[in-house]
């Protein structure tokens, strides 16, 4: 990381929020989300300038008194950096994210939809992607292009599946610009992409390999996103270069595994705060524990984890009062109806756990619904298995973070569809994340493994997690920047 | 057809099922379904012997008589034929028909598992699997031993979803056996048949590579294959010959499209029977008729039809009174809940639009739940436009059966996931399935369509059909086996 570099990170989401303190006074929330947290170490070592929508009341305000143009923020240890928030029309802004970002685009990504009865692509859903999806792309376009004409060598770093648009848009009106985006969410197989009318997926692929770079966590998804650009736009990927040409145009196609910053999680799991929840979970615990640390998100798979729970219980009589699962959720997106359908179906689902099993005073399944980090890494540092059984994930930060500071020498159950199974899958219990069967069996593999074993395997993973932590993940990615920019300097004669 | 063969046919439905009348006479009824109808060509004009399951109480009993061996049986025609049912264990048949091939293997085929709750893999499926899939296969795979023991140079054709892991088992007796097997409907990409645990998964790609050829209806299907065989089973296939090797062995694969035969269409449609249905069709029509031909099955669509044409009358007040839509729904495998589940959805969503449209004696959604062949003809003959908009088929054969007998230049609206439309789709007007919203405005431009350009859409397609036959179909798939048989008569040096 010896060069110093400008870059403008644009996400949907920034690194602050602006709020009111009860005085009045104006407070920044440093805020949310593994895609915040692994960026803002970019702001660290870069001349960051970061475009994000205007979230908040006082976000609104802030953008207003910026005049719409970036202000000077300050990052926890004290980094500076340029923060321009985008006010967005709050319909269109609705439509983008609660129509279209999600439940389809993710739903889509993420296979979800019954395919049956659901998604009903109608006027609704054309006129969200219009004068939704595309309206707020193009304001963050706009807000790039500005940047770009203040900075002409900065390198615009897109992220995530609110924003595929965008590039394309920035493109038309900076054809020099170097561009990258970053989808941190499976790419689905091109088959699932036709959920979408034609012309949706088809600006989808196109706003995408408008970029110099369009990067994923693993190679799984990289391949898909190949595949599917071939099926279509009809290109011919070059599958050994992994990249695209169309006419002069040559898009990189690249794998690069996120992960956290270990010296980040050191630090905090020896806080007060973490080390008091700590104590609550030491003190409340039976023999052994299981978790999970989840978002509500139907991909997380949380209820045929406790199905799979139930079924482990049921076969093994001699464990009951001497486990417990403690699942930790963090409610997500409830203003969109398949997520609180799916935190209801959580919550019918551990009744029936409990309703079944629990007797003199053992809760054998606890689930606390509610955001609270410190408890999460008390929790990780506690468990004895932890169950990571995503229906499919584009990496799964649980499966690295926990590991990585646990005591006990746990063990990981992890999916076969996670991004992070590439990367840890040697060292984890397998499992197919619909056979609920083969999730059980695994957690009594993991209950009953010798310790020197569980030792061997999470030591792995934790040195691995070490090895590669967060700023190998932002090398990667600017080493990447820098091949497409060497090759647009001195392009190939085809 | 210059050269007469031995070929042993394997499909889970025979040509024809027993039963006794009111007098306990026993009764050989033809029937049903698009393949049975399809191979019974085959009959015609090769020496043939088709396995398949004993159905009813009274194919049991003529198996029994037969001691298990095959009986001499006549098609309609007069073609004689050897026909051997395979008597199985009824709970292993529940478990292979009901558990397995549906709704498992349909619903991953077809898309149509909502994931985030459906399926549960679990010790139900495992044993389903086991005890019923594989042991129905297994008691297949031991009448085509039998067979071949009797006349070692027939070739063996399998067909269908039923029917994965056979291959495999009659190669593991018979090494030298020429086998192929045709898969009727879609083959999904690889990251879908990870719904299934990997040994499950592993098994049916391995079965159907023991063939020498495997056949699908279309190019899209036939790649799918190599790509899920690739990801699956690590191998690498040959894109360019579309053919996999594993050591010594190798496998074509292949895409064929079936048909229809198009001189038993145009005879049905003026047998009395036909006749009179089509005058009730006259009788009851308005100025124009929307029609759809389907079973009830999920995959077909159904629901999101009605809602389209809700939506097409909503934006249509002009054509209240005078368009009606008829759809002729056969009701499909009701001992599956999900597809009880279906008719229920189908029925509710057929109120929606009569409940909030019909006036003055106009009904303008007419549903008719039975499975009634000559109606269905009828109907072809009398539609404006016939909406085939399947989430995901392998086929679909109404989208050639209908214009090939219809009377007023009906338009063809057709899904782009049919296999049918790979044909068809530059004479069809083109939706996605999942817009309501597209599909409201092709029944729009297909009910004000010009005359002219009508009939030059519905005669291409015609012609088309009567071009490329049942005929040509399993001419294709009898050249598939002469070039595979010369493959291995002189092996290529690697």
């Amino acid at each position: 990381m010896a060069t110093r570099r400008k870059l403008i990170v644009v996400s949907n989401r920034g690194p602050v929020v602006f709020d009111r303190d009860r005085d009045g006074e104006r407070i920044a929330k440093r805020g949310g989300g593994g895609l915040v947290t692994a960026l803002r170490s970019l702001v660290e070592h870069h001349d960051v300038t970061w475009v994000a929508s205007a979230m908040s009341d006082e976000d609104r305000v802030v953008a207003a008194e910026a005049g719409g143009e970036a202000i000077e923020e300050t990052a926890r240890g004290g980094a500076p950096y340029r923060l321009r928030l985008v006010a967005h029309d709050p319909s269109a802004y609705d439509w983008y994210y609660n129509v279209i970002a999600n439940p389809m685009l993710w739903f889509i990504q993420h296979y979800l939809w019954g395919l049956a009865s659901a998604p009903d692509v109608d006027h609704g859903l054309h006129h969200a992607w219009t004068e939704g999806y595309v309206a707020v792309n193009r304001d963050f376009a706009g807000a790039v292009v500005n940047e770009l004409e203040r900075e002409p060598d900065a390198a615009v770093s897109f992220h995530d599946y609110h924003l595929y648009i965008a590039p394309g848009l920035v493109r038309q009106r900076a054809p020099a610009a170097l561009i990258s985006h970053f989808v941190h969410i499976p790419w689905p197989m091109p088959d699932y992409w036709r959920v979408l009318p034609e012309t949706i997926r088809r600006a989808i692929h196109e706003g995408l390999l408008a970029s110099n770079v369009v990067s994923f966590h693993t190679r799984r998804w990289s391949q898909s996103f190949l595949r599917s650009c071939a099926d279509i736009l009809g290109v011919e990927p070059d599958q050994v270069a992994s990249e695209i040409r169309i006419g002069d145009h040559v898009t990189h196609v690249r794998a690069r595994p996120i992960s956290v910053d270990p010296h980040e999680f050191d630090e905090v799991a020896e806080t007060d705060t973490v080390r008091g929840q700590e104590s609550l979970i030491e003190a409340a615990r039976p023999e052994f524990l299981v978790l999970r640390v989840d978002r509500t998100d139907p991909s997380k798979n949380v209820v045929r984890g406790f199905r799979a729970y139930e079924l482990y219980l049921d076969a093994h009589p001699e464990m009951h009062g001497r486990v417990q699962m403690l699942a930790l959720l963090d409610p997500s997106r409830q203003d969109i109806p398949e997520y609180a359908e799916y935190l209801g179906a959580i919550q019918r689902a551990a009744r029936v756990v409990n309703d079944r099993f629990q007797r003199d005073g053992w809760v054998p399944l606890d689930v606390q619904i509610q955001d609270n980090f410190p408890q999460a890494v008390a929790a990780y540092k506690q468990f004895d298995v932890l169950l990571v059984n995503a229906i499919f994930d584009g990496m799964n930060l649980v499966a690295k973070e926990g590991p990585l500071v646990n005591t006990r020498n746990g063990v990981l159950v992890l999916s076969e569809n996670t991004g992070a199974h590439d990367e840890l899958g040697e060292w984890a219990l397998t499992v197919n994340p619909f056979d609920v069967a083969g999730q059980a069996e695994a957690l009594h593999e993991a209950l009953t493994m010798a310790a020197d074993e569980r030792r061997r395997r999470r030591e792995a993973i934790a040195a691995h997690v070490r090895d590669n932590d967060i700023l190998a993940w932002i090398a990667g990615q600017l080493a990447d920047l820098d091949e497409a920019q060497e090759s647009l300097a001195s392009p190939v004669s085809v």
